[in-house]
C-alpha cells in the first residue's frame, strides 16, 4: 500500500526505563544522604487498573499511570512495581550482619558477595515488577498468559512475582527489619489540584510507610529528560507535525471540524503506531478558536467550515507514553487577510521571540512578559491597541488577549508535572496565575512555547467598559472588526539544551509556508 | 474533497429520547397498578461526570452513562434528570386536595387546571433536568455557558433547573408529601456483574428512595426498540457495514493490524461523524484471531500481516450513543484456501441458518445450539470432527469450537443490558454458561448473530486428551492442519420483526463477494 509517511514507528529502548529507575534512585541516595537518613527502603508504586464504563462490561481502553510508566515501561494493566538498590541494601544489612560475623574467613566470604552484588545491579538497581495472576480462561478471551520470565526479559527487570505475593516478596528483601519501610506516591499535581494514589495492597500494615519522600524525587527527574526520553517526543512531534501538514493540505470551506480531526488521528495511527493522543483534539474554526480548550463533549469539534475562518488545530500523538502537543492556526481558505496576518504575526513573532531567547537560567515569568509585549506592540502597531505598551504591561493588558500561561512542561503527561516543586507558589493576577510553571529553565526540560492572542468577549468587554483601567488602550473600532474572529495559537514543543534551545516541531510557520503547503507544495518547502 | 461514502451523518430527532421516557412512564405505571402501588414519585437519574486520567488533569473524552442517555439523550457531562407524569401527580394530588375543597365552584376550578395538565403532559411526560452550574471562566476554556433555556429547547425537556436545585425543585414538584418518593437506577449488569449507582445530591436524605422497581423496567424498555432507536442502528451499521468494506479492499500483507483499526476508525468519524467506537476494536489476524477479546492493552493490535493468515476484524462505530457490532472475517491476501473456505463456510452457514430461523417467540438458546451444530455438521463434512453430530451435542463439543455465546443485545451498550431479566438464570455448560441471555425472541429486539469457529490450544488440547470424553471425536491428524490458524466469526446485527427477521449489517458474506471486494470491485456487487 502507498505509504504518505515519510515516517515509520521507531522501536523502543527499555533501557528507557531502566535508566529511568537509576536517576531516580541516585536522586534518592542523595537526598537521604543530604538530610541524614538512613539509606534504606523499598520504592513500591502501584500501575493503573483497567476501568469499565458505569456499570457496564465496556473496557476503557487501558493507559498505563505515568509515574509507573516512566519508571517501568510497563503498557499491561494490573501490575505493581518495586525499586530497591544494592547501596541500599548493603548499607541496611551491614551493622547486623557484622554483629554476627565470628570470624574473618565468613566475614571476606560475605563482603565477596557484597562487592559481586554491588557490581552487578548498581547498573540497573534491583527492580521488582508484580504482574496479576490470571485466570485460566484469560487465554480464550484476552489471549495468551504470559509466563513471568517473559515479563522480566520484555522490561528489563531483576524479578517478576506476581501481586499477591508482593508482602511477601518485600519483606524477604527486607527480612531483618520488622517494619520494612516503603517509599510511597503522594504528592500535589498542580495542574489538576489531584493528589497522585498511593500504591495499596494486602499486608501494607506490615510496612513502614513514606508518603512524602518519593513524590517530589520523581516528579523532579521527570522534567529533565534524557536522550532517550527526547527520541520519543521527537517521534511524537516528527509524526504530528506532519499530520498537522496532512490537515492542512486537507482542510476545505464546508468541511466538519471533526473531519480535519479524523484525519490528524488516522494519520498518526496508520503512519506513527500511536494509538493514543496526548489530549481530546481541539479543531476550533471561527469563533470556536478563542475557546482555549474546544473539542470536548459539551462543544465538540462539530463546526462546518465557513470561508474567511481562522483555524486554530491543538492536536499532538503520543509515542510509547510521550507525547506531543502542537497547535497550528491558518485561514480555511488557505489565504491570509490582512487582519488575519496582522494577528498571526503578532503570535508568531511572539513564539519566535521567546525561542530566540530561552536557554539555561532564562526564567519563564520573563519569557511569559516577552511574549505579552511582543503580541502588544504588534497589536499598537496595527493599531488595535493605544498608547504605551509598559503602561499596558502594568496594568497586565496582555492577559486579555492571552489568558493562558506561555507553556508547560511537556512528557509523559500533556502537563507534565514539576511546574512548582521546591516551595514555589502560583504567582497572583491575570495571566500569570495561569502559568504552570514558574521556574528557570534548565538543560533537558521540554516546555511548550505557546503564545496566544484571542478576542474573548467574556474578556474583552468588562476591560472595554467606561470605568475600567484598561479601557482606554482599546480602539473600540478597531476591536470591533475582531467579533467572531476568534484567536490565533502557535504552539511548539522545545527542548532547552545547554546552551539554547531547540525547537522539536517542525510545522509550517511562516505564511508564505503556510499557503504554499496550503496550495499543494511539499513539506519543507523546496 | 472528493468523498468516499455514499452516507453522511443524519439529524438525531430528540423526539427519540421524549418516546423512550413516555415509555418508561407507561411501563412503571403499569407495574405500580400491578402490584397496587400508589401511583406517585418521581424517577430521577445521575448522568455520568467527567474523568481525569489518574491525578492528572487529562480529561478523557466524556461518553455519557447509557441509562441516562436513554432518557434524556444528554451528551454533556454533569446533568441530572428527573421525571414526573401529570397522572402520578394526579392521583397524589387528589385526595388531600379533595380534602381541602370546600366549595363546588372550587373543585370545578382545580378539576379544570388537572385536566389541561393532563392534556398538556401526557404526550410527553413532566421532565426535568438539571445542569451543572458552571463558573464564569468556563467561558473563557470551555465555551458558551448557554442559558438553561438552550438546553430546555435543545433536549426538548419540560423545564431545566441548576444541580444545586435538585432538592428543593423535586420537594416542590411533591409538595404536600413530607418525604417525596424517588425511583432510583440501581441494579445489576449480567454482563460485567457491576451495579448501577442510584443518583446522589446533598438533602437526598429528605426523600424516601426506592431501588428496586426503576432498573427492571427501564431495562427492559431498552431491550425493546422503537423505529428511530433502529434508525440509529442502522446508520451505525451502514456506516460501519462500510469501512468493513473499506478495511477489505485496504489490506495487504506486511501491514500491521492496527493500520486496519485506523482505517475503520477514520471512516467513520470522517463520514460518518462517529466520534466514539461501540468497543475497542479487535483487529486479529492469523493465530491472534483465536482470541475472543483480542485488541487491548495487553494484546494490542500489532502483529504484521503475513501471507496466508487469516483476518478476523471485530469492529463497530457508535452514533449518538447507538451502536454497532460486526466482525468480518477474510484472508489477509484476498484468496480463500480449502481449509479456510471450509471454515469460513461453516460459520457462515451457521449463521444464514440462525437468520432464517429467527422471529418472535423462538428461544436463544435453541439458536445458539443450532449455530453449533450447523458448524459441527461442517466440520464433520470436511473430515476435521468423526462421530455422531447428536452424541457431539450431548457432550457440547460445539463449545470447544465456539466457546462464547451466540450473541448479545445491542443498543446504547454494546452488551445492552436486559439479558436475565424477570428472575432468569443463567445455563450451565460450557457456551451456554457464556450466553448474555436465553430470552425468547420478541419483536423490536435487536441482537447479534455471531457465530464462529476458532482452534484454541487451550481449549482443544485437553479436549483431545487421551481419557477425555470427546477426545474419540477429533481427527487428530486433520486438527493438526489448523494449528496456529486461529479463527472464523461472522458478526450481524439482527432486528427482530414481527414476521421473522431483519439482518442490518451490509458486508460481504459469501466467500466470491469478499473476493471480488477485496479485488476491487465496488460493493454491492452489480
Amino acid at each position: 500500500m502507498a505509504s504518505s509517511s515519510r515516517l515509520s514507528p521507531p522501536k523502543v529502548p527499555m533501557e528507557l526505563h531502566v535508566k529511568n529507575r537509576e536517576k531516580l534512585l541516585k536522586s534518592l541516595r542523595q537526598h537521604l544522604i543530604e538530610t541524614s537518613r538512613p539509606l534504606y527502603g523499598l520504592v513500591l508504586l502501584q500501575g493503573g487498573e483497567e476501568k469499565t464504563r458505569y456499570c457496564t462490561d465496556h473496557i476503557e481502553l487501558f493507559r498505563q499511570e505515568s509515574y509507573f510508566a516512566y519508571l517501568f515501561g510497563v503498557k499491561e494493566p494490573g501490575f505493581y512495581g518495586a525499586i530497591v538498590s544494592s547501596w541500599l541494601g548493603f548499607s541496611f544489612f551491614f551493622p547486623p550482619i557484622l554483629l554476627t560475623m565470628e570470624n574473618c574467613h565468613a566475614f571476606c566470604l560475605w563482603l565477596l558477595i557484597v562487592i559481586c552484588d554491588v557490581l552487578k545491579d548498581i547498573a540497573t538497581g534491583k527492580s521488582i515488577l508484580f504482574a496479576p495472576r490470571l485466570p485460566a480462561d484469560y487465554a480464550v478471551w484476552l489471549g495468551e498468559i504470559k509466563p513471568l520470565s517473559c515479563f522480566q526479559q520484555q522490561y528489563m527487570v531483576s524479578m517478576v512475582h506476581y501481586t499477591d505475593e508482593i508482602g511477601g516478596v518485600l519483606h524477604k528483601l527486607s527480612n531483618v527489619l520488622e517494619k520494612p519501610l516503603l517509599f510511597l506516591l503522594h504528592g500535589l499535581n498542580t495542574d489538576s489540584n489531584n493528589f497522585s494514589k498511593p500504591a495499596e495492597f494486602e499486608g501494607i500494615e506490615k510496612f513502614e510507610k513514606d508518603l512524602t519522600t518519593l513524590h517530589p524525587i520523581l516528579t523532579e527527574c521527570r522534567v529533565l529528560k534524557s536522550d532517550m526520553e527526547l527520541a520519543l517526543i521527537q517521534f511524537a512531534n516528527d509524526i504530528s507535525s506532519e499530520a498537522h501538514v496532512e490537515v492542512m493540505r486537507k482542510t476545505r470551506v464546508g468541511m466538519e471540524e471533526y473531519q480535519l480531526e479524523s484525519i490528524f488521528l488516522h494519520h498518526t495511527y496508520m503512519y506513527g503506531g500511536c494509538r493514543h493522543c496526548s489530549y481530546t483534539c481541539i479543531c476550533a474554526t471561527g469563533e470556536n478558536s478563542a475557546v482555549l480548550h474546544y473539542g470536548h463533549a459539551a462543544a465538540p469539534n462539530d463546526k462546518i467550515l465557513q470561508d474567511g475562518d481562522m483555524a486554530l488545530f491543538d492536536m499532538g500523538a503520543e509515542y510509547h507514553f510521550y507525547g506531543s502537543d502542537i497547535t497550528c492556526s491558518f485561514p480555511v481558505n488557505g489565504k491570509f487577510t490582512s487582519d488575519q496576518s496582522l494577528i498571526y504575526n503578532a503570535v508568531l513573532d511572539a513564539h519566535n521571540a521567546v525561542i530566540a531567547e530561552m536557554k539555561p537560567g532564562v526564567s519563564w515569568v520573563d519569557m511569559h512578559k516577552l511574549a505579552e509585549k511582543v503580541i502588544l506592540e504588534s497589536l499598537k502597531n496595527g493599531c488595535i491597541i493605544v498608547g504605551n505598551v509598559d503602561d499596558m504591561m502594568v496594568e497586565r493588558l496582555g492577559a486579555f488577549f492571552m489568558p493562558h500561561g506561555l507553556g508547560h512542561f511537556l512528557g509523559i503527561d500533556t502537563h507534565d508535572p514539576g511546574g512548582y516543586l521546591k516551595g514555589l507558589k502560583k504567582l497572583e493576577g491575570p495571566g500569570l496565575k495561569a502559568l504552570r510553571t514558574i521556574r528557570e529553565l534548565q538543560e533537558g526540560m521540554v516546555i511548550t512555547v505557546e503564545p496566544g492572542c484571542y478576542f474573548i468577549d467574556a474578556l474583552l468587554v468588562p476591560a472595554m467598559e467606561e470605568g475600567s483601567k484598561t479601557a482606554k488602550f482599546f480602539d473600540h473600532e478597531a476591536i470591533s472588526r475582531f467579533k467572531g474572529f476568534g484567536g490565533v495559537r502557535i504552539e511548539s514543543d522545545v527542548h532547552v539544551t545547554a546552551g539554547g534551545c531547540q525547537n522539536m516541531t517542525k510545522c509550517p510557520r511562516q505564511i508564505f509556508e503556510i499557503e504554499a503547503v496550503m496550495a499543494g507544495s511539499p513539506w519543507p518547502l523546496k
